[in-house]
């Protein structure tokens, strides 16, 4: 048996998400699936986050054991030609020892939210970003995030449906920059609630269009309530774009 | 009458080109039959530039003349919605004197070609980037390609459809830089044959991967032949960037 980590690309749009579903495609099942053409083994893959329905990965990290003799090069190659058409892609992989797990080595995650600032629908981003008609005050939005910064009880941005045994967390990183059109804002921490980044970006457009004051902003993850949210970004914005190992 | 230059951005991955067609559907006849909905109008939209099939634009410019009494925003606003769920969108509009013609008002062209320089598939940017496995030096490439820059015959990288009274053109730009896994090449003409860029960009890519020299890439200008021709790039990596105007 040899353990693999495996970087992982995908396009988050045909799937329910990263979790195996009983109600739908996934990721993970894609990549399990894909595995067991070439190797007839029944393999689940672990990784370093599940993403939700419609959220994509720049370079999700994942583990897999397998029986068969291969080197990094061939899983690679074999699995990249399984998968398609599905839009999956292995971009990296390297044997790990028996015991690294891609979830609980996991001491960093981080994530990008890309944002259209334009009343012009999108073309072929559609679905990989999420368009703002509204005008946007970027450093507006930047000053208001660093309120975010550092450790706090972030109730109001988790969703009912979060299994994390606690809300607090330590946020470590949430930028907001502007580049044309485009909005992009960066987060990272150690691990994030469901709907986390989410929510984040939601309540970050509100301060964007004059709607939230940073005060706003801050009075929201201050009374630690889930009725204070001010708006859910979609799906459509949100990459995984790494984690981090020891 | 009222004449609108409108700049668009297309996804072209469902188009068999900017052009109407007998066999297929083409931006031109989306756009068409959008201003047809809303007008009741039988219009004719002029664009600067007649992209292939599966080639996208970042800002089409093109004009058409309408009847019924709009402002620019409201052309827009109707037309984005009306070309819904179609990836074709207006993203500017300005009313110009009846005699400005998109076409043949141009004095400029500058096309984009995004290549994806990795093993893995593509994910997201399917149809979208070129993905070439082979590893690119694009300093190679960026060097030979300067070697196209003026005015010369460019029957070599000319379709054998192409319509242009003159294979004798300009070359302004014609860039070639690395960003990570992706490689962008910009070019820049008064104005191009037809497959002129995937050509000069297909024969690129051998020199990138060293199976042409600087020197072969000249001699194949030299020769003025297509049958000189290494590789015509695909369309996927194609962008329709800019029409500049007096």
């Amino acid at each position: 048996m040899t353990r693999f980590a495996l970087t992982i690309e995908y396009d988050g749009r045909p799937y329910m998400g990263w979790q195996r579903q009983a109600h739908g495609p996934s990721v993970q099942q894609a990549i399990e699936e894909a595995i067991h053409r070439f190797t007839a083994e029944t393999v689940q893959v672990f990784s370093a986050g599940r993403t939700d329905a419609g959220v994509h990965a720049i370079a999700m990290r994942a583990h897999v054991d397998i029986e068969k003799p291969l080197t990094p090069f061939k899983l690679t190659e074999a699995l990249n030609a399984q998968l398609r058409p599905a839009p999956v892609a292995v971009i990296a992989c390297e044997i790990v020892p028996d015991d690294w797990h891609a979830r609980f080595a996991c001491i960093g995650r981080s994530y990008e939210y890309r944002i259209v600032n334009r009343r012009a629908p999108l073309t072929w981003d559609k679905g990989l970003s999420w368009q703002v008609a509204r005008p946007l005050d970027s450093d507006a939005m930047h000053a208001a995030a660093q309120q975010l910064i550092g450790l706090h009880d972030f109730t109001t941005f988790r969703s009912a449906h979060c299994q994390s045994q606690s809300p607090v967390k330590t946020l470590d990183k949430l930028t907001v920059s502007r580049h044309g059109d485009e909005l992009i804002i960066e987060a990272a921490a150690r691990s994030f609630l469901h709907h986390q980044v989410r929510s984040m970006v939601g309540c970050l457009a509100l301060v964007g269009y004059g709607k939230w004051s940073a005060r706003d902003l801050k009075a929201a993850l201050d009374v630690a309530d889930r009725n204070a949210l001010g708006l859910n970004a979609p799906p459509d914005g949100l990459y995984f774009v790494s984690a981090t190992y020891p």
